[in-house]
């Protein structure tokens, strides 16, 4: 078994942004072990670590799975017998990833270099993994692709009486047969969410604990999020937001279906969700600043009266759009307070959304990757609100 | 919406447990804020935290859902807010839960009381939830009978020619149906699956890198576990170890289907596995050492002369049992270097497996309370082997 699946060249390329960034925060080596930067570094998961010095080859500590080849590879049982591997020398500063490796297991890495200072690797990777490489492009295009086409079905599996919960187990396994690998890969332990989210009328508007865009009351307290198993009624409004990741690399799109004749003010608003995306893509060009982009959402919504409906309205998102890859809550965050600046090559989801009560949701989702042009949109499925029969 | 969704007498019932646990190791408070462990003491998850002294009552720090009420409930922006609110008192010795919650939020956190000396509350929590009630009893055998039925259809989603994978997601759409949360939490950030495992033929035998009981090379190497896209021959076993979340509290489930005939080998080692549960579940009392329960299966293997293919053949698991209950991985571990001590009220999974070369997995699993009369059985389907056709 091969432990590096990366060309050498795109290898490259992801390290040696890694060591970009490690020289601006003065680090002199870092330790990865989370999954999601296990799999930016060499292309597959594994149990292990990766030891990146700034100056030298990184070494690859393998736990599991056994039988794993490859230049660098080192095989071990426990991380405390990585200080003693050949060809590793004790950092003065030293980054594991912070936010998102539990306290113990980082207390545990830091006494592997007792004399060392703790530094963050998690911003150093988070910085890094911002900005695509060609090839991490090209596979979010290809999840998209088969987003685009398991969203095309999505009105042949609607039938008279339906909840929303059995229109999205339909969505699920469309979506799984077309090769979705199913795992939702969020940042942090606090975000959950199975396959995506799937809000019918009203229940886009109960408010769930999870940072999502939309929330839902959900199935059962223990997941307090999307279907809770309303019937689709007509005159209201079915919105899509589900696991777009085929690849390793995700998609993040939403459309809205509905049914019968829906409020004027639902078209309205779901029309200014189109324009808004279409407003942006213009002003998304490396150097613009993340919060402008939110602004300016704001002040096309606060021009056309919807405010009270913008991206919630019982409980309201804080952003409308956020860098996605391997993770759904990638940089940068397209937020009022935001310091990010876009880059060429971040790739963000930008998803105006509105609640509007008694219709339920509308508004759209695209996937985009940042080009001096502006952004270019990776989802292509239709934009206007969908029929369901 | 109300925030404690357990009776009185279960939520008393709960918090003193934690408190017993909490005494034993000098801690004065606790702050809670792991998904797992909030929704263990509200019945509900929720973004916050729930603050607990050893004297005195809880407190509810609620950041979302907005609309939360209750006794205890707080409304908060952010964790520093805590120290001010009624009721605080700086804890001598202050517990967080260190080996779920990322460091950066430990450090957050524990600048809230820096006079406070820091505390695991991870084990405390672990202990407390290791030792089901009643009610979490209930909630698990009701998630057993879901599991037991969508079992008995496996035969009837099998058509010649199927894939794996095809077999699954037929598996995880009659699992939603029937009202399966989706969601399969695994405590600790390192050990990554969808909704399950589906290993056909030697498939069983690819390493993957996470610490379950088997591998399987998955379908992506950004998921390198189950299926990885076999087609199901004939002479070949089919293991189907899918998601028992029916209710927040998981069953643990494992049967082996087969389709034509399969070699004398894999029908003995089969038959050891029901063998073994069937022993263990004499052994397995309160008091009983679990290191001892897994001596007893390994010393059946070896005097069966199957010793190679146990728990795996080119990789093998370290264990043949686990509790379970909220996550997949809790307390106690049936390994051959655990101190845990068998107690009423456990709820574990027993899964002697084994990996026959050419045939595939055999063996099951079954999820089980500690009784004084020994293991009560939770998950009641057939345990022969079950022809696909």
């Amino acid at each position: 078994m091969q432990l590096q699946l990366l060309s050498h060249d795109e290898s490259q390329r992801r390290f040696s942004k890694v060591r970009s960034e490690m020289e601006k925060s003065g680090i002199d080596a870092v330790l990865i072990c989370d999954n999601a930067d296990l799999y930016y570094l060499t292309g597959r998961v594994f149990a292990g670590y990766v030891w990146i010095p700034l100056k030298g080859e990184p070494i690859y500590f393998v736990k599991r799975p056994v039988e794993m080849q490859g230049d660098g590879v080192v095989e071990i049982r426990k991380p405390e017998q990585i200080p003693a591997s050949t060809g590793i020398v004790p950092p003065a500063v030293f980054g594991l990833e912070l936010d998102t490796v539990p306290y113990a297991m980082i207390s545990r890495l830091q006494n592997l270099f007792p004399e060392s200072r703790l530094a963050d690797a998690s911003a150093v990777m988070r910085a890094s993994r911002a900005v695509k490489t060609d090839e991490e492009v090209r596979l979010i295009a290809e999840s998209a692709e088969h987003q685009d086409h398991v969203y095309s079905l999505i009105p042949s599996f609607f039938t008279e009486g339906m909840r929303d919960f059995e229109l999205q187990i339909e969505i699920e396994r469309a979506s799984r047969l077309d090769g979705c690998l199913g795992l939702f890969r969020v940042c942090g332990p606090s975000m959950e969410l199975f396959m995506g989210n799937v809000l019918a009328g009203d229940n886009a508007d109960e408010p769930s604990p999870y940072d999502f865009a939309m929330g839902g009351a959900g199935m059962d307290p223990s997941l307090p999020v999307g279907c809770n198993g309303s019937v689709i009624r007509s005159g209201t409004t079915v919105m899509v937001d589900v696991n777009g990741n085929y690849t390793g690399y995700m998609s993040d799109m939403t459309r809205t279906y509905y049914l019968g004749d829906i409020s004027s003010l639902a078209r309205k608003a779901h029309q200014l969700s189109v324009d808004i995306c279409r407003r942006l893509e213009r002003e998304g060009v490396p150097g613009a600043e993340a919060r402008r982009l939110y602004e300016i959402a704001e002040e096309m919504v606060a021009e056309a009266g919807l405010k009270d409906y913008f991206m919630g309205h019982r409980q309201k998102a804080g952003f409308i759009g956020h860098g996605v890859g391997i993770e759904i809550n990638e940089l940068p965050v397209i937020a009022p307070r935001s310091r990010d600046v876009l880059k060429a090559g971040n790739v963000i989801a930008l998803e105006p959304k509105f609640v509007i009560p008694h219709t339920g949701a509308v508004g759209i989702e695209n996937t985009y990757v940042v080009t001096p042009q502006g952004l270019k949109r990776l989802t292509e499925a239709p934009e206007q609100l969908i029929s369901l029969i």
